[in-house]
This record gives structure tokens, C-alpha cells and sequence, in this order.
């Protein structure tokens, strides 16, 4: 059976992802490959973040709610006959597998709800959580995602945010922490480059097709991301972002996330949606202060003076957000038995000195792969507890020591 | 009976004030007058915040502790010889009555617990309560307290602290509000100059005789100060400030107020003293944010990631000190019956229009007065809710003009 967007290096610590392109089918009783489909035939009818079309699903279940619409049958009670056009209009246009092979060809998998590589906390969006997630990259979502931070703001951002912006998001990579953003222009792509530049994991959630980077402009940014880290959004291929895309997209950041930092916002600023879906999901809230003066900070000092906590670097960052008990299994030492680990992430697991540093180019060479490669499983095994980032390197943490020299592992 | 350090117009609103430098003395039993010749005395013996003096007076009374130290016996029970050595050595030094007539050629009286002009909140320092405060200024210093905020922050500040001092300062005077502050250069010069280039109220406390204006280069703003405003202090006339006398003058700014505003601060400031010393005695603390890039805006960041509440402009800061229930008597209208007021105070009253507002130079020609002398009372019958500040106008409150009409007064 072929697996439908798994890119060359299956993520790492994930369960068999993808979708059969044969076999059970988008009519067929369901069974995983079937879901899978179906849920990718709906991420085409369906808008993201859509809590009523959710509760059908939540309530008839993928294959029922994929055969209602594909059978072209009356509105279900209660729904107007107008939307439930539209929504059969988009069903008879959909094509899922045409849709998992566009993806597969751009180097994206769809990961969806039960996958291993299914981020849970999402689940916290209730109804309106993602149908799945288009995610392009070599590193496993869900253990990313286990220790990660947004870092969002403005577009028209100052000299100052965007400094702010770089700082610290290279300050939460040389910590081991994962920079999740927006990909937009502004706060996002200066966080995102300066989780690169630190050689750390970012990830961009887009507000589009993962094959389609939008804006323009970033581009090559998008696809270096894609390179290093993660791309990740919940429209088919090809889809285009639209206003209330970029808002509804925002929930996602939040939810992937252990809390938001929000950077600089106008006061009615999209990022102060992220950052009350986060406070809704209790997640942490963050914000970067600024001079009183600047427009750019008044909406994140209209949340500073909420329930928001203000930052000033990346430790004051990862003191809060690291402070999450069970959610924290990196302080704590390895959560998942090594002969779990996936073959990649073993591999470089091995290749790490015993109690010395070394850089990712350093552990690649050993392995050997890429060192983006590499990168990608330092930060699943750093989620797992068995690495810590120091600086430019990355050694074994003291649990993670103990567990391969007494031949045990920590669980 | 003469009265000492009574300036030429006396406070309004206060009942009679000074000390008798004949009659009853220093060695008498006491009364009023000879209670306030014997804390002159001690504000020349103790240090300002000694609580273990401040115990002794609360326990012997007044009188008696001027015996023992103008007596010369042995030490107390637990109290070191030497110490007792040193206060003996200042009393000894001590000439009350010279100090009260070189206070009265510098314009200043003294205001002591009992005093109808003593501001009842400074009770709350506990034996820390300054032993009386010398006043130089017109208005009444309990009336100007009750309605006043705490502007303070670093002597090496920004252009962006000294801009935002000022204009909260302005912002504050216009909405009615008295802004104290220490004096000094940076935050607290910006802070009183931003007052009294607003037409408003400002009030000085100083770590030094009020004769004696400190530091050197605020002379002129100093005298200024107690031209529209008041300047006070804890020190005898001609005493000069040290490093303990500036932190502990920080206690009598926060005791004073109805709240403190930090509006730059480095790391382990004075005025994060001040700021904490607010948080104890349960009154608000606010902080003005600034660049996270900034050392000079580091410890306000600490205390807004602590329990202050961030504020951006003057009327965020009014929004929270006005909401402290039955400490807002202006909100609900006169609390002293108009044949209460002093004559002064009473003629102001009288020479603002029916309905409309009138600049203080209007008002203050049809008294007649001075312009300062308006304003000093304009603040006053502000602070007990006759009138109300309308940018550069005041105004009769409308419980006010109700009671006027009306013959009667709300009490």
C-alpha cells in the first residue's frame, strides 16, 4: 500500500502516517486510510476553524459526514439550504488524492487526529480543531510542538520589535525550544530567522496551501523553514490565504504551543488573537514591552495590563513556560524507551560523545546525514529528555546518561 | 501666643498650626504647643524612620522622651550605651525654638501627628511615622494628599523617561491630581515641572531641610515648587541629605500617595524603594514600561512582572488610583460643610462662575489673590469635592453647585 506524502525521511518517533490512494476509499466504511482520506476531501469543502461543520464530525463521524456530502442529499436540520449548497458545490470539485499526490510532489504529508504525529494538545480547540494539518519538513510535529513557543507580532513592525523578535527566538533555539510563528513579514519572519540563524527548530504556520508560501516575498524563507524546520497549515495545496484565514489560523498557533510571546501590536492587531486563544486554551500569555509611545507596542501593552505576563528575554520566557509540570518531561529525563526512538533519531542519539558538547554539523558527520537532518532529531530527542541544547551544542542530559550507561532507560 | 513658622497665608482647611516659643516649653508637661516644641526637638535628635525611637515615643509620649534625653541619664533597658551616647550628644545641640524661627524666615511651618494639616495616611508607616513635617508652600498639605500620586523614577533617565515624566505629570495636574515626587534631577525634576507647566499641583519631599533646597541645580525649580506647590521633609532646617536619608524620604513619598508610578528605574533603584515601600502599605504601584534594551527601564520591568500594574498614560494611572472606594471623596461630592472652610478657600468658592469653568487667573482676580494662591486652593476644594479641573478650567462639581443652590451643603 503506497503512503501518501511521506517525504523521503519519515519524522522521526511518528507511527505510519499517510493515506492509501487505493483500496479503502473516500466511500468505503472508513477503517484509518479511509479517515485520512475523507478528512483530506474535507479540509477542501470545509473552512478551518469551523466549530458547526466540527460537531457533524465530532457527531456522524468522517465517513458519514464525507458521504452526505458527496451524496448531494438536503441540508441536515437546521442548516440553512444556501450553506449546504456551498458546501456540496465544494465537495463536487474536491479531488483528496489528486490533493495527496500535489502535496507528496511539494514534500508534504497530511497528519492527522490519532496519527502518532498528531499534535493532542490541538485537541484543546474542541469542535474547532484543524480536520489534520498539511506539515512539510523533516521533524515530527507532535514531538516539537512538546516544547514550543509562538513568538508573534505586527507586520509593520519597528527597528526595535524585530530586534527584540530575532533575540529572542535565538535565545529560546539555543535553549532547546521550538519558535512557532506565522511566517508573515515583521515580528514572525525575524522570529523565524532567528531561530535559523541559531541553527535551532522553527516551524510556520501558514494561513494556506503548505505548497503555496505566502507572502511572496518569504518564499525562500518558507522553504528554508521547510528545509530546517516545519511548514504546517490546514488548507489543501494550493489554497490561498484570506483575512479570516490569518485569524482563524492564529488558534492553531496558540494551540500547538506551551504559551505565545507576543512581540509588538497595534491595538486591534491580529497577534492579540493569538494571544487571547491562548489565554482561553491557559496557555501562557507573553508580552514584550516598549516604549509608551509606540503604537506598535499598545496592544501588547493592553494585554500586559490583563492577564499577560511581560518578557524581557529568553530565559524570563522559558522560566515561565518550562514551569509546566507534566508538560516538562525534558527536566526530567527521557519519557520514551530508547528501543521506541525511531531508527534516524537512534542513530544520532548514538553519535552524540558521552559527556562532552558537540555541534550538529559535528553529530551528522557521525551518523552521518544532513545537518538539518540532524537538527530535526536533536529537537524530538531534546522533547524526549535524552539532549540538551548548550550554546552551539548539544549534549546528552544527565538522566539520559545514567539510562545508557546502567543499559535502562528512564520512562 | 505667637505661632511659629505660620507663613503669611495659612493653610486652608487646617486648623491652627505652629508651636508656642514661649508658655508652655520644653520641659513643661506639654499640651499642643509644647507636644510640637518637643518633636521639633526630636526631629534634631532622631533620625527620620528609626523605628525603635518611634517606639519609644508611641510608649513614653513625647514629653517624656524630650526628659530623658534633654536629662542626660543612662541608656534604656536595651539600648546600647553608645548609641544613647550619640542621642544625648544631639540633644544637647538641639535649640527647638532657633530651628522653628529659622523654618518661619525660610517660610516653612511644622505639621505634627494631632495637627488638623497632618496627613492621617502616614499613620500607616507604623513607628516609622515621621515625627512631623516641616511645610514650605500654601496649600493644605492633608487636603492636597488626599487626592495625589507619586511620580518617580531614575536621575540618570532617557529623553523617552524625561517625556513620559512630563507628560504624565501634565496629564495627572489636569485631571485634577497632585503629582509628589522627590525633587531630584531625571524622572522626579521632569515629574514636578510637567505639574507646574500644567497650571497643577506638585508637591516636593525632600531628604533634606526644606530650607535647603537639595540638590544645588533645583534651587530655582525647588522655590518654584514652593511658590504654586509645597515642599516638605521630615529634616530640620538646614540639615543636609545622606544615602540613608534619600531611601528612607522614599517611605513618606509612598505613605503620602494614593499610589506610585515608576517611570524608569534601573536595577536596584531608589525608587524601586519607593515603589515597594507602596506595595506594603497597600497602596497601588504602577510602572511605566520602556525598551526591554533599556538598563534604565529594567526594574520597572521587574516590578510589572511582580504585582505593579503597567500604565501608558495619565489616565490609566487615574482610572486605578481613583477606585479606592471612600478615599475618593471628590467622586461624590463636598465632604465638608462650607461654613467649614477657611475664609480663603471660601472666597476662591465664591468667585468661580455658576456653570461655567474659569482658568485660575480668572478666578484668582476676582478674589482677589494670587494666582498661585488660587491654585492652592482650587486643588484643595478639588480634594474635597467642591470643584473639578477641565483641562485649563475649573468648575463647580455638580453636587456642589446642587448645595449652593440648594443653601445647604452635602456632608
Amino acid at each position: 500500500m503506497s503512503r501518501a506524502g511521506v517525504t523521503g525521511s519519515a519524522p522521526t518517533g511518528s507511527a505510519p502516517t499517510g493515506a492509501a490512494l487505493t483500496g479503502a476509499g473516500l466511500t468505503g466504511a472508513g477503517g484509518p486510510d479511509g479517515e485520512l482520506l475523507g478528512r483530506v476531501f474535507l479540509t477542501r469543502v470545509l473552512e478551518p476553524g469551523d466549530g458547526t461543520a466540527g460537531r457533524w464530525v465530532r457527531e456522524w463521524g468522517v465517513g458519514e459526514m464525507v458521504r452526505r456530502l458527496r451524496g448531494g442529499g438536503t441540508a441536515p436540520a437546521g442548516v440553512s439550504g444556501q450553506r449546504w449548497a456551498g458546501l456540496l458545490a465544494r465537495a463536487r470539485q474536491a479531488e483528496p488524492e489528486r490533493d495527496l499526490e500535489v502535496a507528496r510532489a511539494a514534500g508534504a504529508r497530511f497528519v492527522c487526529p490519532g496519527d502518532a504525529e498528531w499534535p493532542g494538545q490541538l485537541d484543546g480547540l474542541g469542535d474547532g480543531r484543524p480536520l489534520g494539518l498539511w506539515v512539510r519538513g523533516r521533524a515530527g510535529l507532535r514531538m516539537w510542538a512538546l516544547r514550543s513557543v509562538a513568538v508573534v507580532g505586527a507586520r509593520a513592525c519597528t527597528e526595535y520589535g524585530a530586534h527584540m523578535a530575532v533575540t529572542l527566538a535565538a535565545g529560546l533555539a539555543e535553549r532547546g525550544w521550538v519558535v512557532v510563528s506565522g511566517g508573515a513579514y515583521g515580528i514572525d519572519g525575524a522570529a523565524h530567522r532567528g531561530a535559523l540563524g541559531a541553527g535551532g527548530a522553527t516551524v510556520a504556520v501558514l494561513a494556506c496551501g503548505v505548497d503555496r508560501p505566502y507572502p511572496r516575498g518569504h518564499t525562500q524563507l518558507i522553504n528554508r523553514i521547510a528545509e530546517q524546520g516545519l511548514v504546517v497549515g490546514e488548507l489543501p495545496p494550493g489554497d490561498h490565504p484570506t483575512p479570516s484565514r490569518f485569524i482563524v489560523r492564529n488558534r492553531v498557533i496558540a494551540a500547538l504551543t506551551r504559551g505565545t510571546v507576543v512581540v509588538e501590536a497595534a491595538l486591534r492587531s491580529g497577534s492579540l488573537v493569538t494571544a487571547r486563544a491562548a489565554q482561553r486554551l491557559g496557555r501562557h500569555t507573553m508580552g514584550v514591552p516598549g516604549p509608551a509611545t509606540s503604537a506598535q507596542s499598545a496592544g501588547v501593552h493592553e494585554l500586559l495590563r490583563g492577564e499577560a505576563t511581560l518578557v524581557t528575554d529568553a530565559a524570563e520566557v522559558v522560566e515561565l513556560v518550562g514551569d509546566m509540570g507534566d508538560l516538562a518531561p525534558v527536566r526530567r529525563g527521557p519519557v520514551l524507551p530508547r528501543d521506541l526512538l525511531a531508527p534516524g533519531a537512534r542513530q544520532v542519539l548514538a553519535a552524540l560523545p558521552g559527556r562532552e558538547c558537540a555541534t550538529a554539523r559535528e553529530i551528522a558527520r557521525g551518523v552521518p546525514t544532513t545537518e538539518d537532518d540532524a537538527i530535526a532529531r536533536l529537537y524530538e530527542l531534546g522533547a524526549l529528555g535524552y539532549v540538551e541544547r548548550h550554546g552551539d551544542g548539544w549534549k546528552l542530559t544527565r538522566q539520559a546518561m545514567t539510562s545508557v550507561r546502567g543499559g535502562r532507560d528512564v520512562c
